[in-house]
């Protein structure tokens, strides 16, 4: 496996090709840290884009559904065998608003990924398990561990679609405003304002043992 | 004008339809508070899915682009004669992970609207200024009055998608984990996590005066 992917026609921007980056460490980190994926895929000739959960293993992602879904029973239950659904798979980070002196360089600091690829159901008993497990440590690592794994009834009713990431691209904005030399002087505040994610409180159920105490794993976040 | 969106086929849910809002107001709120859409067109029949900045005035969303971008090139130069880009656009803001006993249980608390339309390259020179004061305004309210408005040059290279909302739904979870009442006395801590987005010192740009002092619009936020 090398360190990077390899760039493709629709993984090459048209626009700021500078902050582009086919880096597999960079792309990796920018998927663990989002919690919700835009799912995009086509369905009687118009695009649609739906907020998924997913996780990862290694340069496999698994995106949630239930076997009623739209993408889920489009991407046909053959599993590997099936056609599969073709799918765009994006995940963005704000990470600052750019306010330069002019209107037209105001900007958004921003990390993203843009995964193309066909998406296949997971059929396997054993990768659904995995995947599963994934899925559920993408929302806090380790969890899997400490929750009751799901029953044979709750197994049929989930669905998981696999995308490989193979043809898939990173694009990063950071630093300040890029103003015109000649509005240096303007009278107008410019810089960054950092934005960021934060954790509050963790709010215990209403039916809560207050005996359970809060796991070392939620308590570092 | 009425208060909320008539459902359509396609922004009526598959699956928890209880979660769905068609409500105007809720609609707005959700698409001023995020800072940037996934929007999603499909090219060469396969699907694509871009993060995008945006900004709103009553009924119409403004997507920005330049004149370079995809998306902008498909939408087609022809403004309202044109035939326009079929999009999906789509904001999603992450509000908590939810933490069940039972992994099956597992999900995020989020607020996310979907509109579904056809986009229309503004080509109308008054709309366009309209439009681009509203994108800057998107970021920071009021920063289009205190910043340099973009001259001819920066005008002519830049493109701006209209989207009406017309087709339009919100969908929502809040609340704690739905545990099955058999899991109530299983020994993993279950609440949610809040998750919010907080903003951090603002950084003045490297050649900043700092005889200019943070306008009260920033200093808000």
């Amino acid at each position: 496996m090398t360190d990077s992917y390899e760039p493709t026609e629709r993984t090459i921007p048209t626009r700021s090709r500078h902050r582009a980056s086919y880096d597999r460490a960079a792309v990796h980190s920018i998927l663990d840290e989002a919690y919700v994926c835009h799912l995009g895929f086509v369905r009687d000739g118009a695009p649609v884009v739906l907020p998924t959960l997913y996780g990862r293993i290694g340069d496999r992602l698994y995106v949630h559904g239930s076997t009623g879904s739209r993408p889920l029973r489009m991407a046909g239950t053959g599993g590997e065998e099936a056609p599969g659904l073709p799918v765009c798979l994006t995940v963005t980070h704000v990470d600052g608003l750019v306010l330069a002196r002019s209107a037209f360089h105001h900007s958004i600091n921003y990390r993203s990924v843009v995964v193309h690829g066909t998406a296949h159901q997971v059929t396997n008993p054993e990768e659904l398990r995995t995947a599963l497990d994934a899925l559920v440590d993408h929302v806090v690592p380790g969890r899997s561990q400490d929750s009751r794994p799901a029953d044979t009834k709750e197994l049929a009713a989930t669905a998981v679609l696999r995308l490989d990431l193979d043809e898939v691209s990173a694009k990063v904005r950071t630093g300040g405003p890029n103003d015109e030399p000649e509005d240096a002087n303007l009278p107008h505040w410019s810089g960054v304002i950092p934005v960021r994610k934060t954790y509050g409180a963790p709010i215990p159920a209403d039916d809560h043992d207050p005996a359970i105490a809060l796991p070392a794993y939620l308590s570092v976040l």
